[in-house]
């Protein structure tokens, strides 16, 4: 049995709560169970060097945790003077997702920002970041879209992800921090609403898995991202 | 008239929710208004190298802000590889106002960190930090007696802030960003239950003030921090 | 065709070059065609601080590239003041890589450091440190055991891994720098000697992916990593 | 009795020796008694990247020890990788003290900086180097205008700057480092030529103070930043 | 008797060996016995802000050690977050002495890095490095050429660099790291082709040495570079 | 003729004013002309963990420049986050030098940090900062020694170093600023009491010179140091 008693293919309760932010542009706080994040995306007239005169534009992410969103404080990034290979590794792993269902040339030379900060830590930080950083992005590109700023829809589909794990030997859907910190395997998905796979990273946490075990994992994750595929349609109804 | 249409004396709404955290042995959601800081305290069984066999322990605070918790992105300080000059001053601001009203020899040799982390800005973030950050100080210092952790009282009494400044020529309480931003004078008063001064900060934005000017902020703050007092208290009872 | 006229299942000529250093207790320049990363394992008789006491020992990588290594320089980690995100995911895969076929306990309270740096890169770089590292550390293990340092296998099976894609509709293997660049898909998988997942990335680089690419991607790395252990098992003998 | 045997209005010998520096555009020398602080402005034809175009200057300043300019000698900052949070509050009141008596617009697009560097510290460092950083910006604006850089009168008032404190029960003027450490409360006060105030910073140490101890340190802070613009007169003369 | 048992006259085998990378505009690696330096030289059309417009090129080093390149292994400088003095020290030494022989303005507005890494080391990493640099610039000059980038001759000379030392007593040449770390006098000549000084660096580690032992190690080391070189010149030949 | 209108064996007015400073237990204010450093001598019952248990001491030094003490403002090196490789170069060389000079078994398991700061710079800083930090090397062992703390001489050797150049073809004694900008080649000599060699550096910064080029500048700096010594001595007897 799973510590939380949940079946191994149930959820936690998820929620998307809109527009939660007076400035950014598009906000979304989320919460799977325990797990709260503030996904707030800023867009801004300017693409990175890199990209100027492309007539494309630009959506990246970047991730915090609050020192105490966790059981044991952790140190400060901002005090300690750099981030740790944990945060650039998930907020890389955002920003591809996002881009994933984007159309950059319908964007124009602009850049959107979503800022995922962990408001409280248990299990699942950048699945849920993930799920809830499409909202904060889709309504930043509907407030583009009631000024004209943008004219073709930018969005393409869209983006949810999910944890699995093998938990004592079973495959068990969305692991919260007591499952996390003893799974055997812990993998996780992001996948589009039409169901196509954006990313996939599985890692043997103990010993190796099997392919089997990997398709079991990605059948529950499939049921897991459909669940909040349908919320994410809720939520910007 | 105010920007706010507040009366002079007239304070935001304010709120103090406490136990917001999972994890923190003290925790407390400071709201001023729009203004939105969550405020959570860590206790540590070890002092810093300073202090260690003296007997004594230590209250700290650590402040940051949300990227976009202002009207334009910010960037993040983790990511810009230190913090920033107003950061510091804040949060040595904020550890100095609790010091104030702890006894450090009964708390024994622990340190108490209280991270301010800024959800939303709206004017007044220092002022509603050291003013959350005492409920939930004072909520770790009871978890730590429940457990027989300390036994004589730690908290000698509360600690407020507000800030105050002259707008438009007219000494007003408790500035929002619309009016911080245009204040001739900006002030912040650290002030005690008993209506003693913890700290006094007023500075001239524009022109120099005089001494009845800041007389009269005085008169405006010792209004707020009562009424700040009082709010500490029916939160913690 | 591929732009190197490979099959879709051929691999670059690999080589796996043991003893290239004077001074680390196991080395190995590995070469996956023009891709060349020197793997040099340390020992040490002391475990991280959050390790030690416990009995258990520790393995660990570094990764870091020559700044012409690859076709426009880049510049030089060490004088920007950090290491970068993809630095740090790479060295945090490769240390996770080797720990799953490596018994801590019987390793003993010791730390080996292998530092995989690339001399030049096309392509792979990280999958060929992985395939490289292993063998360092094996030799790096076996001179411990020549000394009585260790004395159960610390070694629990090989380890090996291979980057796979879809380039231009078609799934083939061991990427090259001119087909990652194209690829729509790109996956790294980390298996054992005994066929099993340590690590499995895939990441659409453009569209997403479905189960089926996925699935042949594995295909074809399972083919790639069981003839590198091969060679693995070669260069040891 | 003060350590100092000054009586608790009496100041330290103060003196401003102006053009010490062969290539600053105004220098200063300031002592307040055994406190030495080196000001030195230097003139940039250019302003900071967010006030260019609109017209206007900037003043600012920068602050540093020598690492033996105390009693223990401290780390040196440059070393260490960054500056401290008491540096950087320091160089912002100083900066901003500047500014309140500097017509920016009569300035034009050039930047002033003074550097603020103490050679040898006996408490009231930041005040001593407020009140000689007025003398080096004066200096530097008297340079300007003989250059015809600058028409109009830039500097519209002297600017000085005081600490005192409540010490064993009294308020005296002019800490110094003996008196500092041992203080209850400690205030800094700049004020203007014509008596108004800059800034106001009193800080509870120990206990507590009241608004009739604060303006008792106000009374004498006045008298000490009076003979101290006299001071400023007679060197510019 | 030196430890390796050579005549105090003796050079270690040197070689020097071109198109080493698949990349880099010119490239040599340096072998002087155990010591190893890749030298990869890499062509910008740019240079930095201070030159710009000016007319004339740059031309300039950057040096590094791989972690296990010594006996014991050293932490990363990239993962330290900065570059020690005696990296910036070489990095200097190795960009003035390339700089001494090439013709900036023939150049044109165009930089040149040379990046010296260290893959073993032996003693004498920063001499190998400067005789290594020479080659690789020689070869990017070359390709420029024959792109018609540049059309003057840039190289105005041959530079090869050789280390001597007092080793019990008696003077020898080409210190390995056994003979370096015990020598009492280390000196390091740079020497042009026509057998001018470049750059002289003696250090006496024990006791202070006199003039006669420096020339009786100049000698030597000219004697060193004419062969360093003589076996240049076969290199490019 | 030198801009100075100096001989070519001329010296710039040199002073030693020791007791500079009330905390410092050995100090000393060198002026080479218009150059000034400020040398501070801080002693320390601890030596740096590498040389602990040893029975050794250490003797090191740090060294820095004001921002305006030259004709351009630089930017301060604590505010940039890191020293810069020619300010690490000179602090290794001063340190070297004073350690050629002293037994560090006499000293004892204790530092002593010189710390040289440049007050106004015309050339020659690194030259007068150590001979002006042996002043305060000197008066830090004396005050040890009236203390008791060391008991054996442990001071070996006066040092003391010098600039010269070749300058418009001819070899000049102690570079200022103008001269050292032009000169072809600029060579600093350290040299002890009794006239032997602790570091010749010589550079070429126009075109290399030859051995008699370097014969006459070591010739000139014998001189030159000869002088420092007597200084020297007169300025501690």
């Amino acid at each position: 049995m799973r510590p939380s008693r949940r079946a191994a293919e149930e959820m936690r309760a998820v929620s998307l709560e809109r527009r939660v932010s007076k400035y950014a542009e598009g906000s979304c706080l989320v919460r799977f169970g325990d797990t709260q994040v503030m996904c707030l995306a800023s867009v801004a007239e300017q693409v990175p060097p890199w990209l100027r005169g492309g007539g494309r534009g630009w959506v990246t992410a970047e991730y915090g945790m609050l020192p105490r969103s966790t059981g044991d404080r952790m140190r400060r990034e901002a005090s300690q003077g750099k981030q740790g290979g944990r945060t650039m590794e998930i907020q890389r792993l955002i920003g591809r997702s996002l881009r994933a269902v984007v159309d950059l040339k319908a964007l124009g030379e602009r850049q959107i920002t979503v800022d995922c900060d962990v408001i409280q830590a248990d299990g699942g930080t950048r699945t849920a970041a993930i799920t809830g950083a499409w909202v904060a992005l889709h309504d930043a590109l509907e407030w583009m879209r009631a000024r004209d700023i943008v004219k073709a829809p930018v969005l393409t589909d869209h983006v949810a992800a999910i944890s699995c794990g093998i938990y004592r030997g079973e495959p068990v859907l969305d692991l919260d921090y007591a499952e996390d910190s003893d799974a055997e395997t812990d993998a996780n998905f992001v996948i589009t609403g039409s169901g196509n796979l954006v990313e996939v990273q599985a890692t043997a946490e103990g010993k190796p898995f099997s392919e089997e075990e990997l398709l079991a994992l990605m059948g529950l994750a499939r049921k897991g991202t459909g669940r909040l595929v349908d919320l994410q349609k809720m939520a910007v109804e």
